[in-house]
């Protein structure tokens, strides 16, 4: 696959295609893009369209060692072949991922729950932290996102549900000092004072503090730079209030950050339960909740979990051959230098483009903030310039509260020459939405 | 394989796997057997221990058209080759999927939610459900199990978990009669009062009623014969009160009941929900919701509802090489035709042993029911043959309030050859333990 750019159009099967998906899935299954892009293959970086375009995929985490790479496909086929079946036999290969995937962690961390999903390892997190602590409540960051169950809608606030915000959740508005411009110290000051208030709250309403549930790299929220000592500190808060503390590295996870393996290493912190989903299976359903032997003991001995899918062989496989790709191709040094080479590329965007309030991110998942000449948040130009940007043959899509942050998340084998055509298109991208 | 009966033997492999695995996994993640099963390899029916052994497999459902199905491993290797997204892109093989699935329900179910496991999927038709009605209340049946997040949790009795019946559920006793000795009228009109009731209690506690979720086949329950026009007159109850029914078909579905692709389709009812997992993907993790137009748009509009790994190509393709194995090797014919002779030959079996009090079951999903001399349920004996057939090269587990019941619950491919192998060596064990 090449990357030339070509105008995207969508083809007269695509229109098919999506009514027959509107008469199955319904018409509220999301879809990016003004006109939905029909794929039929991928490879790597690349995703090639049913209209014959050649994507360059700057968006998407869950391929993390690349669409369809064939290390992780000949283990999925090959185990697939072989043997299926879940843990209630025993199987040398979902023993030697655990350990593999143990390996990664911190000392204390080392015990696993393999589940299926992101979500349902957040469920099972909230569910031990609630029966260790005896308390119901949860500190989460406002406009933030960890799955889709129940327990997990009553506290997310990063996209529409119905359900009503948890009486026994507090939604902390994540500081920024990439947008905000007061002192670093005011503004910390000012987010411990919330801190402070919504953990009273939590206790004065009889709910307690059951964890604090958090992305290291606050994804949905927009990316936000904070303070430094932020989250240390509301750690300090929640662990004085008994609660234990979730890191949700669903997103930030697996070296995403770049060289550092899990997003919480970005905090001097250390958590008692990290939870993991999307890049953890390459695209095949795995997900975890990594934790200490004695919170597994307490849950385990006190509850019986089993899982159907989860630890089968296949996604054992499916996990070893990330792991094993990201250490024979050096993915974590990759994304540090790829990612560094990214927000200087970024800066210099900045430099040149006054809308642009802001850049954004960490390691290989970074974007740029747009604002208005007024300096209010451009949702309307975010949007566009994705809209732009998938013509143009690269796709990239927009986060944040304001929906006003490009969101650039490509799969962790993006490369330097990927990373220059990618700045090429948002240059001339820019460049014509500004003369537009 | 042969399936030529062996006794097996714990490898010192697989010991020294089982203590790699209670360091990882922990000590708390079930398995099978006084001594754990190691596996290595699956075909069809059969499952090779790393003792040599072959195990013909009676027990699991998952590998639904057979261990390592060659249809369902090439489907899953090419496409996971070709393609592995999610559905914010517009994929091919997800819509013929969803059609192909859609096609085997009654016309007012149209709509398809895919999502990743049977516990997302019954955690979803939950949230639809509260929406949808407004109430919170659940109907369930006692001594059952829909998953493992906490919402599930909170109506789980079939297994231990720590956390109490929530206030907003009533667990329903589900009536036997082939273990009540008492006259079906009698029966039904007991168990209709306690429903009644039930429902009744909901209402007054200001819960309401937003759903009834229950098993067709009550297989944690351990396969009761219920009353014919019980679960009519109970779905009559909860639609009176306003609630929804949910049919969990994780367990029923997919032809297990013989002929019938669901297992609802037993009664005279149509539910508004219908949530499926375990043998959807033969192992790949699948699951759905499948429901009407009308619930569909009015929780999809009023929530944005996506699930990362569900609807994938892969994914898509698992389940669709399951339905065409079903269709193509006539599997629900067949589920009939082998579990209505298992009735027979365990019927047979139940006349030479007065420790078998019932028969139960209904298509490839059968078992026998233990009774001591004093009549009362012999878990003892029960557990005894389980790990008596395992040493005779069998596998089946047990299930009941009791933990009385033989639970036999094959892949689909079980011939008429494997029932008469397995019906010989029950009978051998039976007789064995007898003897002892």
């Amino acid at each position: 696959m090449t990357g030339e750019p070509m105008t995207a159009t969508t083809t007269p099967t695509a229109q098919a295609l999506m009514a027959r998906r509107r008469a199955t899935l319904g018409p509220h299954s999301p879809t990016f893009y003004d006109e939905p892009l029909h794929l039929v293959s991928g490879e790597g970086v690349w995703l090639r369209g049913a209209d014959g375009v050649d994507y360059l995929d700057a968006y998407n985490n869950v391929p993390h060692v690349g669409h369809c790479n064939p290390v992780v496909v000949r283990a999925i086929a090959d185990q697939a072949a072989r043997l299926n079946i879940h843990t209630r036999y025993v199987h040398e290969g979902v023993v030697d991922y655990a350990e593999a995937l143990l390996a990664t962690f911190a000392p204390h961390l080392d015990r696993v729950f393999l589940t299926s999903s992101g979500s349902e390892a957040n469920e099972l997190a909230l569910r031990i932290a609630r029966q260790h602590t005896g308390s119901t409540g949860v500190l989460v960051s406002d406009f933030g996102y960890h799955g889709t169950t129940t327990s997990l809608a009553e506290l997310t606030t990063g996209l529409t549900v119905q359900e009503p915000l948890g009486s026994h959740v507090r939604a902390l508005r994540v500081p920024d000092l990439a947008t905000d411009p007061r002192a670093e110290e005011v503004v910390l000051a000012e987010a411990l004072d919330e801190a402070r208030a919504a953990v009273a709250s939590l206790v004065e309403s009889g709910h307690g503090v059951s964890a604090l549930l958090f992305d290291p790299l606050f994804s949905t929220e927009g990316l936000p730079r904070v303070p430094s000592g932020y989250v240390k500190a509301v750690v300090g808060l929640v662990r004085s209030a008994g609660g234990l503390v979730i890191a949700d590295e669903v997103q930030s996870g697996f070296g995403r950050t770049g060289l550092r393996m899990w997003g919480h290493e970005l905090f001097d912190i250390t958590p008692e339960l990290v939870t993991l989903g999307k890049p953890m299976g390459n695209g095949h359903p795995l997900g975890a909740v990594v934790t200490t032997g004695e919170l597994l003991e307490e849950f385990g001995s006190a509850n019986l979990y089993f899982n159907t899918f989860a630890g089968s062989p296949v996604s054992a496989a499916a996990g070893t051959a990330v792991l094993r790709e990201m250490t024979d191709r050096e993915l974590r040094t990759s994304a540090l230098k790829v990612g560094d080479r990214a927000r200087v590329l970024l800066e210099e965007l900045a430099a040149d483009h006054p809308c642009v309030q802001a850049v954004k991110g960490t390691g290989l998942f970074f974007g740029l903030e747009f604002t208005d000449p007024g300096g209010k948040p451009d949702a309307g130009l975010t949007r566009r310039v994705v809209e732009d940007m998938r013509r143009r043959g690269v796709l990239i899509s927009r986060v944040g509260r304001h929906d006003n942050v490009l969101k650039i998340r490509p799969p962790l084998v993006f490369e330097h020459d990927h990373l220059t055509l990618l700045a090429e298109r948002l240059t001339a991208s820019l460049g014509a939405l500004e003369a537009a």
